[in-house]
């Protein structure tokens, strides 16, 4: 997975390296990650490195916790290293509109934390939703260290546009946000904390599913975001695809009907005011719609679970809502297929939880609308990831970026969490 | 620029080099491309290879005739070495609804012929149109020839779906193909000729603009083709971005008006039959529209000088076409802008010739219907290559393939053209 301009990183105790010396780093680590653990005459026949090279950066990994020494089993005195990183940990953040989440792992992507709780993150405000985040973080990191794996990074994953260089929110229309420094707000209360990334929740959704979905590894997908707020994520040719800014897959805020409600990014007829689940929620269950002021505000999963309900017993305003949303769904394939020419289009979050009753009217409309051999090749999945992707890719960038530069954990003590 | 996989790759006499050998000749030439002349030792730095496989390959980039002697300045005896090509000649071909179009540069990019012929091709057929075409590619190749720079390979624009490992197309909706295997049939008709590249107009003229246009180098660029059909080439972080078949970028056949004419491709309301030349054309000058029977095909640049006289002359009929049309550019521009997030919005063809009468109208639609964070990092700008851009894009791609594969030319006769 490729790794984005970093946000708001914060120096552990590190000495300049050349660049050489952590690719070299990189190499041996990225090898170890997809190979398995291997000798240093291995890793030096598959890095091209000379084997003194490879003894020096396997005895510097060491020193940082990122590979252990292990049995090779090909011989008695054969020593072999492999990737360690259950010492680390890394944490994925999510902030929805709805929920915050929290995903939690080792180094080598091991699940050791999970969380999800209902919070409607627009009627907090912005102060009080990132005292509450802080709060989430140091959870988490404490939790997190009390396994053995102290955090080296926390990744956050928000529904909007965000300027991944500087980690500011530059526009969350369904959180209320604009122009929010998140990075900045964050390492300010978390003074001796581990770096710090803010990316869009549909990029880090993608990158999961890249990484270990129903279609890990096809080079050119996109997944769709299935939230109160909807968006794209699109990997292409294997890496993640921003755009310019890191702004591109706002497929929500695509003009589709111009004679449609009003929209929370203020506009009339976007894509997400017919395929967002809180028109879906608006339309079959008015009584648990977003926006009510509530003691307790449920999350994704319970509202759908109300959604089932008026489903399995025949409501026919839920079974008009459902059609309409997947026919909605097909035209905003339609527009990915013929633009981006994905080889598959992966569901998420309630397209997922819908997949077999919104399919066949999303591909019967995106047959109607787009190119026809376009559409031959592009197929539509669920994803099993559900509503937690965005935050397991949040944690997997943390470890996609430990691998990409090692040298950005202390030898001491990686983390720093204190 | 990127090369793409070859289509109808024909081998001259090549000996088979070591993957390592072709990559090698590639840096080099590369690097005296993008630098200018160098010395031998320079050249080892440059590259970071032994002085001595730099001489093996500077030797046999002159057999190649890639690379010729040349003086350093820089003292009495130091030899350098610049970047030949004068003998090598690039072929692009353009065959679109109303006009043929020929680009035909040396390798170092210097062009030595350029014809554009208006040409009913929807009218002719595929067989008289592949026909016609081998005609222009033997007639052009004979004057590269006679120029001293017989051609290396040729690649062919065609707007529509193409498939590039094969050089099928796919389907091309205002040229009524379908399934149409161009490279193959150019090759049955061309023996002894060069290689043959079939690709996609608005890729090629992305290429082209990210080349030499007035945005060069803008890694995240969108170029709109304006013609009869309209489409995108997207270059997205430096790369022509293709997606998972290169159908990527037809904006053309997006969906965008319900209520709308019936498109070339079947549907109803594609955006290019809001913004296409055709409908410009149908609506301010009905007796020029595309497809009426006629003994003189007029080529895009006529019909444009006929709409411009009617917008000087007042027309309302014509302003309100414009208007209209700007209308519906900046509809377009929102979905690149929500979706692929460019950095520049290039128009091409009749956009460009139009520019100043419909930006203002698109950026206000654009303002209006995309994302403001989106649209304040997004310019929209004309080209000023003209209705030659995929052309000249083509003939790039040559240049790219003979740079990235110098082996694939013979040592002794460079292109092969009898």
């Amino acid at each position: 997975m490729p790794s984005p301009p970093r946000a708001g990183t914060r120096g552990a105790d590190r000495v300049p390296q050349p660049a050489s010396r952590r690719a070299n780093l990189s190499r041996v680590l990225g090898h170890l990650r997809r190979h398995g653990p291997g000798s240093r005459t291995a890793l030096a026949t598959a890095t091209g490195l000379p084997r003194s090279t490879v003894s020096a950066l396997v005895d510097e990994l060491i020193s940082r916790r990122l590979v252990r020494e292990t049995h090779s089993g090909a011989g008695r005195s054969a020593r072999a290293f492999a990737l360690d990183g259950a010492g680390i940990g890394a944490l994925g953040v999510e902030i929805n509109v709805d929920h915050l989440s929290v995903h939690g792992t080792d180094l080598s992507g091991q699940p050791l934390i999970e969380r999800r709780i209902g919070y409607d993150t627009p009627r907090a405000g912005p102060d009080r939703a990132v005292a509450t985040l802080v709060q989430v973080v140091r959870d988490a990191s404490r939790q997190l260290a009390q396994l053995g794996a102290p955090v080296a990074g926390v990744a956050v994953a928000v529904p909007g546009l965000i300027d991944t260089r500087t980690g500011v929110v530059v526009l969350a229309p369904n959180l209320g946000w604009r122009g929010l420094p998140l990075a900045a707000r964050l390492a300010a209360a978390l003074p001796t904390g581990p770096w710090l990334l803010v990316e869009n929740d549909a990029n880090l959704a993608a990158l999961a599913e890249y990484d270990h979905g129903v279609v890990a590894g096809t080079p050119d997908l996109v997944y769709l975001a299935g939230a109160p707020g909807v968006g794209a994520g699109i990997i292409a040719g294997g890496h993640l695809w921003r755009g310019a800014d890191g702004f591109a897959g706002e497929l929500g805020h695509l003009p589709v009907d111009p004679d449609g409600r009003r929209c929370g990014c203020g506009r009339v007829g976007c894509w997400e005011t017919r395929v967002g689940l809180a028109e879906l929620v608006r339309r079959v269950t008015p009584q648990q719609r977003y926006g009510q002021a509530g003691s307790r505000v449920p999350d994704p999963q319970e509202r759908l679970a109300e959604v089932y309900r008026r489903l399995a017993a025949g409501d026919p305003v839920a079974q008009a809502a459902i059609i309409e949303l997947g026919r909605w769904l097909g035209v905003g394939a339609a527009i990915l297929v013929n633009l981006v020419n994905p080889r598959v289009i992966v569901l998420g979050g309630h397209f997922a939880a819908l997949a077999d009753r919104v399919i066949p009217a999303a591909r019967a409309e995106l047959t109607r609308l787009a190119l026809a051999p376009s559409v031959a090749v592009c197929r539509l999945v669920a994803s099993d990831l559900g509503f937690t992707a965005a935050v397991q890719g949040a944690a997997g960038l943390v470890v996609d970026q430990v691998i990409d530069d090692p040298t950005r954990l202390g030898r001491a003590a990686p983390g720093r969490q204190r």
